[in-house]
């Protein structure tokens, strides 16, 4: 009781507006996030409609005390509250000849989105609408405005739906009852009389549901609105929201009450929106659009044609429009032209506004009778190409500093200045087919083929399958973009796509295939093979035809931007690279080594998957030597391939990783070739398939398994990759190898490999009668080598954390099957985000701190990196730049991004 | 040069022999193991051969300052050693007409097995040779001798193979040539002329290889043996050991030398081995077989018939045997009859031995020309019976305490006591056809079957499958035994059997099934539907044919062992039981609580399993929810049965875990019945069923992640839990349940289990108008869910580790698919053991320490259990004892040995 009479003792509502405001940014944990912010908007001398916030503390002297207590408490505060609204705004709430009008709105200390939603227009009610027809002088506005009014308190504030024991929404079932008597589809075509029938009806069956009159008193009307707001703090759905995100019971929320103001009064108002600069191109030139006597929503909704707020910007559109000047100046002027003294305000304003923010602004405005109102303010969104500009010019204006303009530039943003997009006209004009995973950036249209053989039967074709295999990437490395229906964003399309920087959309549920016919249905619309189709890799949307991308063009400030990042970056960023060509790509965008190579990438080609398919059937390990000898000379020109291009820096290579079915074909056609190629039966074939078929291959006989269990393997690459680099060095090129072995779970199993691969290099060096530097170290992708990295750490000379499969199984999810209810989880909110995406912090990410601490505790000069897709995650790689990692690695067209987002680490984590 | 001076002007050479020694027990790192253990037999008066120990020091001397300085140091001591051997043995070291021979072994301060093979029979040479046959007036032995002593010389101290350079061995070599010249096949074949040849064609071998002579000299050998077993010590294979377990390089290892001893010296000699107790049934008689000049490898061999060496013993082996008092007397004499002192000296011994060690003993020894030497005394083996019979009557007796007696029994061996086991007689006539893995104790003959629904064809069954699923459930209930060509000790087969009390061979390698011609194929022998089979459960073992089984018996010391037990075990065991019947055996069996019950397990009956199906087929929630309502009232009956039998005690209830796609047919004969029944196309079931398939479905849509994306069947099963337990409380019977949830990955997971579970009973209570308590906790086996324990605690009331799922992904090994690569590590000592049998403490553990550890700090009240496999497990339950959980659960046929194993856990572990 003490406690609740201090709390009543000190001041429970705060008013704003004219430039002055009783509270500021400080007070969020009274006031609540929205309130606060308003406050701190006056005090900035923004004008914004007046209003005032009744504080959080409110909330639970509510919840404890009740609804007369509180009301008792707070009546003279709030009735000051409308008066001061009143004196600022001339008008009288609920009045007939000139009604003032206001929203009520929550806002808790930290946002919840979609906890309780906006009751408008409060104060409106039969007196009130004729007041609010006349000074619109429109009348349909006025009351279609009441009859929202009326819906949106009867469901929010009277709960009439939840009352009413039925499915249907009442409401929505009056207004389909009279579209079907006036034979019409949309709201906007009933008329007056409509809606005067429509708002009698709304109150009727209110009466009858709720067993009360909707309340014509203003008053009522805020007070039911205010108790609402707090109800909503303690509905079962706010309560779960709490529990998850840990937010305290008692901090409550605000009720924030400010005045409505309209646009649509007559020609001496007007809405609108304002950019201090070029959201598109990111130039340093004011601009925006408005509507004379029009609402906000009219600008947005391409009902009626916008008009310029600038001068300049209006004669530019004209042209490109092809509207006459005179045609211009009657229809279309500009803000300047139509309002000079609301232009001056606004353009004053908005130059205060970058001032104060230093960042470019975004504000809503509307135009009461002549009287400017900002409606909001915010940093404007932008592309990625006006993210790095607008940061890189300010930073030449001196108006923020090299940290700030680094932080500015949001990483994922780059890959629009990366990859082709498609021209966004001809985008709005395509026809949507249906939405996947955005599982590799950037734009592409092609012709539908739905084998990996056929991608080269059309000039551009985009591969369509349920799933990708190392089979196909022949086919899908020619194909313009690839689609699947299965898999996540690392699944196999996904990842190997990344490294193509070629585009790709992943995990299509809606997506069916038949490939006997070569057909596809996604959404009702069937396809077939050779149809246009298109994809945009960045937003996962499929669209049918043919689209026009444009090509990506990298500007002279992203370059500095990005030399700029690395004077900050503590991370080294490296990529992963495969083949000569990949690597010579990320060096292109800046990498300093590569982090991963997949050997087996590798034997996917021509003559080197026959000899690895002799391997796999070979009985014994002679059989098995006599394939491998094949194999050699293959693999180690790819090494001296790969060392040439990275030649000075790193070159970690991974040794044969996958379960070995993976080498062999698994639909009979093939099989059968294979049975041919080697000379065997087909029967054979099938045998030695299934015998390699696992329930878990995820979790079968792969990595260092295979090594472990077929040793002359690891004595082959090691071979390969120790003859390369002697043949560069004799050659004067220096290659930095690190032999990474995959999959280990204990020191013995590393131990093992180790053994193996150093007698294998000393032979090696011996026959050679030269030597080179080299590192043995391990992947870090089983929690139990992240557990016992302190042991594992005694022998080797380098982690590299494997964080897709670290995820798989710390979560014990299969990247390819969470498909069936990864979707669901984000969508309830059980994840926040797809760990596969976003490292996993929490979980994973104690396991890479665990493994890093302890075996740097081992051995404290253990190199310590990571490889997985999470590389050139900007997020995780803060993570990592905080866990004391030496660098990150990532597909070649994420390089830039990492080098920002490693840059970004380091600013913000400074000591 | 400090450290060296000090340890060499110590004493480097300690002599035991006639009941005295320079060493003892205590001194095993100066003496090694062996040597430390020779002197301290001698202390306790034994007359073990004489023979002195060279220290480990010394081997770390020889490193550090080569061959010469180390002899120069010990040349006077280990001559004065021989000397005393000389003396103690009546003989002298090489000499022709009474030779001394020694062996010389190494012997580290711990074990390691397999590093140095024992030179026997050292002193060995052309005179030395002749000495022997003339004593033993065997002079084919003697040569015999001589020539495994220069194939062991040349071998392990010469190298002679090593320098070959040839694969095949040189010795072997030469002895096929004359084998094949003699057209002969065993070694006992060769004549003396024979081996005499042998002989002078090895040394000439060695000559020709080496490079320098045979030494004929006793010393030079002597010598030479000793240099081998210090140079053992740096061996890379040594190496490689140590740095696997740890073992400092700088420890080196002792050598000792030994007298060797002959029983086939004439009728005054002999060899023998003889038990305190009765091996099989632990009844308290002194027993054992001997037989007249001979050495100890013919008593075992088989080749001759042993002789008792009591006459009691004697007696009743004639009657067993059917020999005549004449033939016995005159072929067969008992030692106490042939030699009266020897035997009554052997049997004072005994007495001794075990009043020493309070343990029955296991001795071999040897009589030479009258003179007994004692060549071995341990703890000797015994069946589980003679386990616990031995430890209840000598704690009887007070010889030992209570909490010895319960140490002192094998925990896994009281499996003998608890299932049927093969006629030893009948099973040493069996052919065996191969081995699997012991997946489930007990022994089982029956005729083949290939198919769940066939083992109803034969009165006893043998089910043979690649591996089994949830379908062949019934099947495998009706047959007496399971075989399975995949899978390990965790696989479906291998779990269920466990459960059901039934045997088990599962992952047998070797076994192809043709299901088509109801066929097997198994290492060349191929068996047919209809013919009989035997498993072994407990070795793994299968044979061909019907062989006679003997069932459990279970003794009075067994019920007494287990109070005994139950006294000082802190953990409390429960079981993992699906039905009524495995609830009541299991608390037969002493069962305090159900750990684990699943409830999948009840879903594949009958009618059960239509509705299920049902569910799975629905199009949405309504469609599942009226297939969940005919699955309800069966659950809630089962659940009552289960409440009921586990009346007063816990149970454990596991919401629903495995991926849909288990309950639906694979097969297209099955799926076109599922298909009649549901009364839809062949189509639509082909459709969903891949639809369902899974790349890795260990990682896919099981476990809660079902629970929340259809929370109807959450409900549903709480329902019945809850409905069930009130049903019964209406009858007077307590039911305790606790409702698990499976496979958390996160505190989301269970908080949106958790709501709809509370929400479900609260509205059945508000229904019923009464009320029980209930738990709400999870399962711990995703490695996420122990590193978050903290965040899960805050609302789950218990947890119980899944340690067999928790092994899979902390391992990264699908418990299916591990049989590829699980048997190769073990074998190469990359893994110790199957962490899927025995819990692994340092990766797995870890997990389940830091979950116990952050759960408690979060909830200090909170329950923890372990319900996977290794809850059955005796070192595991150590672990968990260790760790402080509160129980452990396992197959109701585990019970006793948990409870067993619980006890010794509590006296091991006593602070």
């Amino acid at each position: 009781m003490e406690t609740t009479l201090n709390k009543i003792s000190t001041k429970q509502v705060y008013t704003f507006g004219n430039k002055k405001a009783e509270g500021n940014t400080k007070m969020k944990a009274l006031l609540g996030g929205k309130g606060a912010n308003l406050a701190e908007m006056n005090l900035i001398g923004l004008p914004v409609p007046p209003g005032f916030t009744i504080t959080t503390t409110m909330c639970t002297t509510y919840n404890k005390q009740g609804k007369g207590f509180t009301i008792s408490l707070l009546k003279n505060d709030v009735e000051a509250g409308i008066k001061h609204i009143e004196k600022i705004m001339g008008s009288v709430f609920g009045d007939e000849e000139n009604p003032c009008l206001v929203s009520v709105r929550s806002g808790a200390r930290d946002s919840m989105p979609g906890m309780m939603d906006t009751v408008l227009n409060t104060g409106l009610n039969d007196k009130a609408v004729l007041g609010l027809a006349k000074k619109t002088d429109n009348p349909k506005f006025a009351w279609d405005s009441y009859r929202r009014f009326i819906q949106m308190f009867g469901d929010v504030v009277m709960n009439t739906n939840a009352q009413s024991n039925q499915d249907d929404n009442v409401f929505e079932e009056i207004i389909d009852k009279h579209k079907a008597l006036k034979n019409i589809t949309l709201d906007q075509e009933f008329s007056v009389d409509d809606l005067k029938q429509i708002v009698a009806e709304f109150k009727a069956k209110i009466k009858q549901i709720c067993k009360q009159d909707f309340p014509e008193d203003p008053y009522t009307q805020l007070w039911q609105a205010i108790i609402a707001v707090f109800d909503s703090w303690e509905t079962p759905r706010a309560q779960l929201y709490r529990k998850l995100n840990k937010i305290p019971d008692d901090w409550g929320t605000a009720v924030n009450i400010q005045a409505m103001v309209y646009g649509n009064m007559g020609n001496q108002s007007g809405s609108g929106v304002a950019f201090t600069r070029n959201a598109a191109t990111g130039e340093n030139v004011f601009n925006g659009e408005y509507l004379i006597n029009a609402q906000g929503e009219d600008v947005v909704s391409g009902v009626r044609t916008p008009q310029q707020i600038t001068l300049k910007g209006s004669l530019e559109w004209a042209q490109l429009a092809g509207v006459s000047e005179n045609e211009r100046l009657k229809n279309y002027p500009s803000l300047e032209e139509s309002m000079p003294q609301v232009f001056a305000a606004l353009n004053k304003l908005q130059h205060h506004l970058e001032l104060h923010f230093t960042d470019m602004q975004d504000m809503e405005f509307t135009i009461q009778e002549g009287k400017l109102w900002l409606l909001q303010t915010r940093n404007g969104k932008r592309t990625g190409a006006a993210m790095v500009k607008i940061a890189m010019d300010m930073l030449s204006d001196n108006l923020i500093d090299a940290e700030t303009a680094i932080l500015r530039v949001s990483p994922n943003k780059l890959d629009e200045l990366l990859h082709p997009v498609f021209d966004e006209v001809e985008l709005a004009k395509s026809v949507l087919l249906g939405k996947g995973l955005p599982a590799s950036p950037g734009a592409a249209s092609g012709q539908i083929v739905f084998f990996a053989e056929a991608a080269k039967n059309y000039p551009k074709s985009i591969l369509v399958r349920t799933e990708t295999s190392p089979e196909d990437l022949e086919g899908m490395n020619i194909a313009q973009g690839i689609l699947t229906a299965r898999g996540g964003m690392t699944s196999h399309a996904a990842v190997v796509a990344r490294g193509m920087g070629k585009c790709c959309v992943s995990g299509v549920g809606a997506l069916k295939i038949d490939y006997k016919t070569k057909t596809l249905k996604i959404n009702g619309e069937t396809l077939k093979d050779g149809d246009w189709i298109s994809l945009d890799g960045s937003t996962g949307k499929i669209m049918k035809g043919k689209i026009v991308t444009k090509d990506a063009t990298l500007t002279p400030e992203f370059d500095k931007l990005l030399k700029l990042s690395d004077a900050y970056a503590k991370l080294k960023v490296r990529t992963n690279a495969d083949t000569p060509h990949d690597a010579k790509i990320a060096r292109n965008f800046g990498a300093q080594g590569i982090g991963l190579t997949r050997t087996e990438h590798m034997f996917f080609e021509g003559e080197r998957i026959k000899a690895m398919r002799e391997m796999i059937l070979a009985a014994d390990e002679t059989g098995r030597r006599k394939a491998l000898d094949k194999l050699l000379p293959m693999q180690r020109a790819d090494f001296e391939g790969i060392f040439e291009a990275m030649h000075d820096l790193p070159v970690t290579i991974r040794l044969l990783d996958p379960p070995l079915h993976e080498f062999v074909p698994h639909e009979t056609e093939n099989q059968q070739e294979m049975a041919q190629e080697m000379g065997i039966s087909l029967a054979e074939v099938k045998a030695k398939v299934n015998e390699l078929s696992e329930f878990n291959p995820m979790l079968g006989h792969r990595g260092c398994r295979l090594g472990n269990t077929y040793p002359e393997i690891t004595e082959m690459q090691t071979r390969a990759i120790i003859e390369a680099a002697l043949n560069l060095k004799a050659r004067g090129i220096k290659a930095v190898p690190e032999i990474m072995v995959p999959l280990i779970g204990n020191l013995a199993e590393f131990v093992y490999q180790e053994n193996i691969i150093r007698k294998t290099a000393d032979k090696v060096f011996e026959e050679r009668k030269t030597k080179i530097d080299y590192l043995v170290g391990t992947m870090i992708e089983i929690p139990r080598a992240a557990l016992t990295a302190d042991k594992i750490a005694q022998c080797a000379e380098f982690f590299s954390f494997g964080t897709n499969d670290l995820t798989q199984m710390t979560f014990g999810y299969s990247r390819d099957d969470a498909g069936s209810f990864l979707p669901i989880y984000i969508k309830k909110g059980i994840l926040k985000v797809d760990p596969f995406q976003v490292l996993d912090q929490e979980g994973v990410g104690q396991l890479v701190e665990m493994a890093t601490q302890k075996g740097r505790a081992t051995n404290p000069k253990l190199k310590v990196g990571i490889c997985g897709e999470h590389g050139g995650e900007p997020s995780s790689i803060e993570f990592c730049h905080r866990t004391g990692l030496n660098y990150v690695s990532c597909s070649p067209y994420r390089v830039s991004i990492a080098r920002l987002a490693a840059a970004q680490a380091a600013i913000t984590n400074k000591a």
